[in-house]
């Protein structure tokens, strides 16, 4: 015991909560989804643009430092200049910045996406994460609610192209000119009444969870759940309760078609849009259009909810899958006309072992103030965005998710530590046979190969750490083959196949289940008819 | 003025010091290099993982908080629950963390690579960003500097494979126990001289900066330069600076070899490996092997130097590519054994104008106390990073980056305001058309198809967007278009072509450059028939 330096203390390895690490499996699924989202948005000619992740508080908006640590909601901190710098909590408002910063020599219409990690400095929990992607596309500059109906139609495209089946999926389209009219014409108008309003657009926001009765409840006096759990309600008058039942969540008549309308079966005039719409969008702009609301506001929103219905039945979108309803109400304030929401429809069960609605995995709307903040003119956008991690959630759930399993390396294992260069070399050339063609190209997926790195005392665990890895094949050379010029080729999972019909392990060690012993020339050659055969059998 | 409220303040668009944004050209070449290097990392058995941008600042290390806010290089907030949390500086700390805290389910060695941004809080210059993007690969659970070795190689063929000429780039090789070893024997061994080992070994890293005689300089009494700023030296003797000089900074009979040897051509028998080395990492492994230094860590340095060489010669890579070289230097203090680093060799300019080689685009080398920090068991590892963006600048240089601009949306205009829908439906029937095969599967490229959402009013800006988009073709139909059932098809790039042949305006609206007239049901296979024209100039 002669040592007594003080030992460093052991760091504990953890992540902050709310942070998450993802694997290789996770990585790619999640690209290969990506990919085909961003083919959607290249088919619609937007293009991608990078934002960093921190940006100056202000320039963020809504989450303005009136303390001397901001830390409601985003993660900020003072820079070296003392400005208040925080990190994005969304892909909007940087969006905002970067086009006003560089508005002269962008083109306009200005068509962007792009998918990268947001911040909230919230309370984690189940699903709810402190760092997220989201992917989002907008077009900036554009003042026609047409290019609302190509954000509802972009994302019902993007819906299909993932392989989420038709009728699984819905986009829900509301105004929120028509919701700030219904609450107007029920006396909820002006500033004295925002905190109000608040409690009754949350209180709309639970229709998916407590049904119309529910909602009913915490418009008027308020909710007693099972447990006991009181929510005191908006306080809203019989009368008022009704407007805004039959109004905003009142089902509407809307029944979703499974199968597409044929197209033009439902043709219907709608101002100057000649256009198509299906009999439930009728319905619910019917329903809203015989409200006895007159505000300005309110009927501005119905005009444009229905030529964004009248634009989607015209493209071929109207059989169902956008659909208008009064109900959507989207979180952000940002928002000053349509706005949409991706929901899934199919049911899954929650972390209380309730079926439900998988529901909502993106949406978005109007934003035609966030970018004039900035400047001294108008600039009308509007855009969506999606949740990543919810969207990858619900194709695992559709079993629409790209999981196949790679095929692991070709491992080339140490018999005698001593030839390790040999081993290194073998890896090398195999490695450059196999990924590239005839002509010196590389082939179209890469095939892995490599040396077993770790400590080579114990051939088994070698073999142990092929198989971990899915290894396809092992190659073995030790001093006797090494003498007679010659390599073991070990196809494992052939091996793995012939191993469970045979009965003792003597058997076993003479089958030598799979393996087969070729000159060192052949090597390559060897491999690749084993890659072949595997390839065939994975295809058959 | 009777409206006296007050405006909101306009908020300045900018980003913080040292951020930047990234255009679509930008990200489409860096997705192009990114897919490139990922490429070769798979080849070898890498996986990706992704950890996220925060860590326990305890978690990463080196950065610990000892005032009470830490910035120290790092972006650090506190968390609620009172705990420094930091923004990522590398992507080394975090994934020591990752392995420790999955260690019984990783495979081992467990390869993985990522790419991801880091975060320095420091003072921003030129090309010095505080959010950037690194590219790394690691083994971990290699205990043998065959590892090592392979890393090293592994980075020649990333840089080949980006197109980067044999010649024009080495992988550069030390020991951290070499120069440790040197070190010791001139007497600056043990904890007391710390600092001035620092000193040192920042005169060594500014080698390619002063040369030789300038390093002996900042090594003995310090340095002058031109404008009269004096630089203090290390103050080492006469004997110790030669020393130095002799076994680190010495050119060391280096001829970087244009063509690659033939393989084999220049056998040595070392220790215990058979290998292949080539004359000059010969001759840099002789001189050390000549030196009077006799610290056990020294020796076993030059051994690890010596197998390294051996297993780069056996493999294919003895020709100079791989270059054993005393006087790598890499900054970060986790490093225990071999390190590397890329240099790209061609000259640039430098922003004072000089003519400079390009030098690193990035390194790495052997950590064996990161991961064990975490644990009570040692985990050797291994690894490199690529300096994303640098890498970028060098490609851009080469002329190696793909810079190739992608066609343009087809573009769908609006001569009709009232007739929105229609031209939406066209552009969604284009849309559909262009981007699906004869079997409904989507084509290899997309091909971007839009409706003009800006203001329709003035038709010319129309047309001046479909030009700024770069835009192949647009959709014209107007009022008499629309009577005769037919469509305008314009072909913007043949358009140009014959306006340049034009003499006037009125000749030019006679000829209707590229313009031609199409019945309505012949749309696609116009559009189709002009993409495929400009394709094949463009291949030819």
């Amino acid at each position: 015991m002669a040592d007594k330096k003080k030992k460093p203390t052991r760091v504990n390895a953890r992540l902050p909560r709310g942070f998450v690490d993802r694997d290789a499996a996770d990585l790619r699924a999640q690209d290969a989804m990506l990919a085909t989202i961003r083919r959607v948005y290249e088919t619609y000619g937007f293009e991608p643009v990078e934002t960093p992740m921190f940006e100056y508080t202000d320039a963020l908006g809504k989450f303005l430092p009136d303390a001397d640590r901001p830390n409601e909601g985003v993660f900020s901190l003072m820079d070296d200049d003392e400005a208040w710098m925080s990190l994005r909590y969304d892909l909007t408002a940087p969006l905002a910045r970067y086009v006003a910063e560089n508005y002269e020599t962008l083109p306009k219409p200005y068509r962007s996406y792009r998918a990268g990690h947001v911040f909230r400095n919230e309370k984690p929990g189940p699903g709810r994460f402190r760092q997220f992607m989201q992917f989002d596309a907008d077009i900036v500059g554009a003042p026609n609610v047409s290019a609302d109906a190509e954000m509802a139609m972009m994302m019902a495209d993007t819906m299909e192209a993932l392989g989420i089946p038709r009728g699984q999926y819905v986009i829900r389209v509301n105004n929120r000119k028509v919701l700030d009219g219904v609450l107007e014409a029920i006396g909820l108008g002006g500033e004295e009444n925002a905190g109000k309003r608040l409690t009754v657009l949350r209180a709309i926001d639970k229709l998916d969870k407590f049904g119309v009765e529910g909602v009913k409840l915490l418009l008027g006096e308020g909710r007693t759940d099972e447990s006991g759990d009181r929510t005191p309600g908006a306080g809203l008058s019989e009368n008022a309760i009704n407007k805004v039942v039959q109004f905003v969540i009142a089902p509407l008549g809307h029944v979703l078609t499974r199968e597409p309308l044929a197209a033009g079966s439902n043709p219907v005039a709608l101002g100057k849009v000649e256009g198509y719409l299906n009999v439930d969008n009728q319905a619910a702009l019917q329903r809203l259009a015989t409200a006895d609301i007159t505000s300005e506001q309110f009927q501005e929103g119905l005009t444009e909810l229905q030529q964004i219905a009248a634009f989607c039945g015209a493209a071929g979108y109207g059989d169902g899958r956008i659909r208008i309803d009064p109900s959507v109400v989207r979180g952000l304030e940002y928002y000053t006309g349509p706005v949409f929401e991706a929901e899934l429809l199919f049911d899954v069960v929650n972390e209380k072992g309730q079926k439900v609605q998988f529901g909502s995995v993106g949406g978005g709307g109007r934003y035609d103030g966030l970018v004039s903040r900035f400047m001294s003119q108008p600039v009308p956008a509007t855009g969506f965005s999606i949740g990543v991690s919810r969207l990858m959630t619900a194709l695992k759930n559709l079993g629409r998710l790209e999981t196949a399993e790679r095929p692991g390396p070709v491992v080339v294992t140490v018999m005698d530590r001593d030839r390790m260069a040999d081993y290194q070399a073998m890896a090398a050339r195999l490695r450059a046979a196999l990924n590239t063609d005839a002509d010196g190209n590389p082939t179209a997926e890469p095939v892995p190969v490599e040396v077993f790195q770790g400590n080579p005392k114990q051939f088994g665990k070698q073999l142990q750490y092929a198989d971990r890895r899915n290894a396809p094949v092992v190659i073995i050379q030790g001093g006797d083959e090494k003498a007679a010029g010659k390599i073991q080729v070990k196809d494992l999972i052939e091996g793995k196949k012939i191993a469970e019909t045979i009965e003792d392990n003597a058997e076993w060690r003479e089958a030598r289940a799979g393996q087969e012993l070729v000159d060192e020339a052949d090597m390559v050659e060897a491999v690749r008819a084993i890659l072949a055969r595997h390839a065939a059998a994975d295809a058959a």
